[in-house]
C-alpha cells in the first residue's frame, strides 16, 4: 500500500519536473507512512526516498526500511539532510509551501545554502483526493461509527440538557465505541443557536420545541468522518418541517451529482439553485460540500468559488446543504 | 487586562522599531483579545490596532472595539488589509516568521506588494512569558485541577487494566470536573514503557509490580497545567526506590534555582548534575522543564541547549527530570 503510495507520488514528481520533494507535513508524511505523530521529514526522490527523524522514534520507523532510507539524526536535521544531498548530488529542493513557515525555511537555506529551494504545492494532497481501498475501507467504518453515535445521542437529547453536555455525551460514546479522537470539536445548536454554521457548542440550556442541530465527526484510524443531523425537542413547526423538507430534497439533488467526473461546482448548483428557488435565496452562507480524509477538510472543496475542479474517482466528500434563519433557527442535513 | 497587554506589545514593537505588526498565529490572538478560534488577524500599530475578521466572528469581536478597530471583511482579507495600509500610509509590516507559512507570505505580497514585508520572531511570545495576575490565577485553577485528577486516577490503577483506559479514565474526570480538554495527549507508559520519555499510549495490560508513568496535563479557560507521577502497581523494588528518591531529590534542587534572575541553564544543571553523580549519567534524555501557559511549550526552556535565557519574574514554568533505564522502566516527576 505505501509502496504503491510512494509510486505513484514519484511519477507525479517526474511530471511535475520535481526531483526532490520534502515532505513535512504531519498528514503526508501518516499518508505515505502510516505513522501519526512522527517528528520527522521525507525526502521524496525519483531513485529513492529517505525518511529523516530523531532517536525518539527510531523504535516506530524500523519498518519502514523497505520503502525509505532511514537516516536517525542525533543533533540536527539539516545537517542529516545536508549529507545525503551531497551524496546524491543534489541541486534543488522543493517544499511544502502550504505547510512550512517563513522560519524553518530560512533555518533550511541557512543550514543548507547550496541548495536551491523552490515552493510547491499539494503535491501530496492531490494524491489523497484520490482514495485507495483500504482509506475507503477505514473511511466506512468511522462513518458507521459516527452513525451509532448520531443514533445514541437522538435519544438523549433532552430538555433540560446543556448543548455542551450533549457534546461531551456524544464524545464519551463515540470515544468508548472504538473511536480515537473527534475529527472536530462537535457544534451543538440549539434554539436560535441552529441558525449560526459555526457555532460554538455553549452553556445554553435546551427548551421545549427547540431545535438541536448536531454536527460530529470522528477521528478512527487516522481516518475522519463528518456528518450533521437536525432535531427538534418535542413538537416540530410547519416552518421548520419546510426548512427540513427543502434542506433534504437539495442535498438529495446535489448527491445525486456527486460522480467522477463532474464539476464540483455542479454539485454546489444544484443544492444552491433549489434552496434559492424554494425562497432561501441568501439563506445558506456556505459551501455544499468539502473532501474528506486524513484532514477533516480537504479536496475537492464544493463550493460556488470553485470554479476549476473536477470530481476525481476515489472522491470521498461530504454533501451539507443548510438553510439558516436568524432569531429563528437553521437546519443542516451532511453526509459523508 | 488586553489594554495592558496592547500597551506593553507597543512598547515592545517601538524599541524593536517595528512600526506594524501582523499578528496571525492563533495563542497570540487569544492572549491579546480573549477570543479563543477566532479565525482572523491582528494589525498592531503604536498609534491604533486593527482586528479583522469575517463575517461568522462579527458578534464574536464587538466587544473588542475599545482596543481595536474592527474590520469585518466580506471576501479577502488582503483587500480589507490594503485599505487600512493604505489609509495609514504603512510602508512596512511585519508578519510572525514562525507561525506564517511561505505560501501565506506569499499570498500576502502578491495582493499587497507596494508594502515591504519583514519577518519578526517570538515578539508576541516573549510578553507571553512573564504571565499576568490573571492568567497566574487561571493557571494555578488548571493545576488545582490536575492534581484532583493525578488523586483520582492513582486510585484507578490497576492490575489489567489497559494504559489507553487509564488515559481515558483519566480525561474524562478531568473533563467532568470542568477541564476544557487535554492539554495534550497523556502519556501512560506501563512496565518497560515507562523507560520511553515519549511514549505513545497503547493497548499493553497492566501487570502486578509495574511502574506507571502518567504524563498529563488538562486546558482550562485557555491554560494548561503539566505534570508527571509515577507509580508502581503492588510492591516496588528497591531499584525503583533508588529511581525514584534520585529524580524527586534532582527535582527538589532544581525548583530551588527557580527564581526570576537565574540562568535556564542553571535549573537545568542542578537537576542534570545531580543524576550524574548518582550514577545515571546519559539516563537523562531532555530538558528539564519548559514554559507553559496557552501552549504547552513555551518560552523559556529548560535545558542543556539553552545557554542565553534568564528567568523572568512572573514565568511559568515546569520541572520534571527523569531517569529511563531502557528494559527496566523509567520514572519522571513533573509539577508545574
Amino acid at each position: 500500500m505505501f509502496a504503491e503510495r510512494l509510486r505513484k507520488l514519484q511519477v507525479r514528481l517526474h511530471a511535475e519536473q520535481v526531483s526532490f520533494l520534502l515532505v513535512s507535513s504531519g498528514e503526508n508524511i501518516f499518508y505515505l507512512t502510516g505513522l501519526e505523530g512522527l517528528e520527522g521529514y521525507l525526502l521524496i526522490g525519483a531513485e529513492g526516498s529517505y525518511l529523516f527523524t530523531d532517536s525518539r522514534y527510531e523504535g516506530a520507523v524500523v519498518g519502514l526500511s523497505d520503502f525509505f532510507s532511514v537516516q536517525v539524526f542525533r543533533k540536527q536535521f539539516t545537517d542529516a539532510l545536508q549529507q545525503v544531498l551531497e551524496r546524491e548530488k543534489v541541486s534543488t529542493v522543493h517544499y511544502e509551501a502550504k505547510q512550512l513557515t517563513v522560519y524553518q525555511l530560512q533555518l533550511f537555506k541557512k543550514a543548507v545554502p547550496a541548495i536551491e529551494w523552490k515552493g510547491s504545492v499539494d503535491l501530496v494532497e492531490r494524491l489523497r483526493e484520490q482514495k485507495d481501498e483500504e482509506e475507503i475501507r477505514v473511511i466506512k467504518k468511522s462513518c458507521a461509527l459516527l452513525d451509532s453515535g448520531f443514533a445514541y445521542i437522538e435519544q438523549q437529547i433532552a430538555v433540560g440538557m446543556k448543548e455542551k453536555e450533549v457534546a461531551w455525551k456524544l464524545e464519551q460514546f463515540l470515544r468508548e465505541q472504538g473511536g480515537d479522537a473527534l475529527a472536530f470539536p462537535t457544534i451543538i445548536g440549539s434554539g436560535s443557536n441552529s441558525a449560526v454554521p459555526h457555532h460554538h457548542t455553549s452553556d445554553r440550556v435546551i427548551e421545549f420545541g427547540d431545535i438541536v442541530l448536531v454536527d460530529a465527526g470522528v477521528r478512527y484510524k487516522g481516518y475522519c468522518s463528518d456528518c450533521s443531523r437536525t432535531y427538534v425537542v418535542g413538537e416540530s413547526s410547519a416552518r421548520f418541517q419546510e426548512l427540513y423538507s427543502t434542506v433534504l430534497e437539495a442535498q438529495e439533488l446535489a448527491l445525486q451529482k456527486v460522480k467522477a467526473g463532474e464539476k464540483a461546482l455542479a454539485v454546489d448548483a444544484a443544492a444552491r439553485e433549489y434552496i434559492s428557488k424554494a425562497g432561501f435565496e441568501g439563506r445558506f452562507g456556505h459551501g455544499t460540500g468539502h473532501g474528506v480524509g486524513i484532514a477533516i477538510h480537504e479536496r475537492p472543496r464544493l463550493s460556488p468559488m470553485n470554479t476549476t475542479d473536477v470530481l476525481l474517482e476515489g472522491s470521498v466528500v461530504t454533501v451539507e446543504p443548510g438553510i439558516y434563519v436568524p432569531d429563528f433557527g437553521g437546519v443542516r442535513i451532511e453526509d459523508t
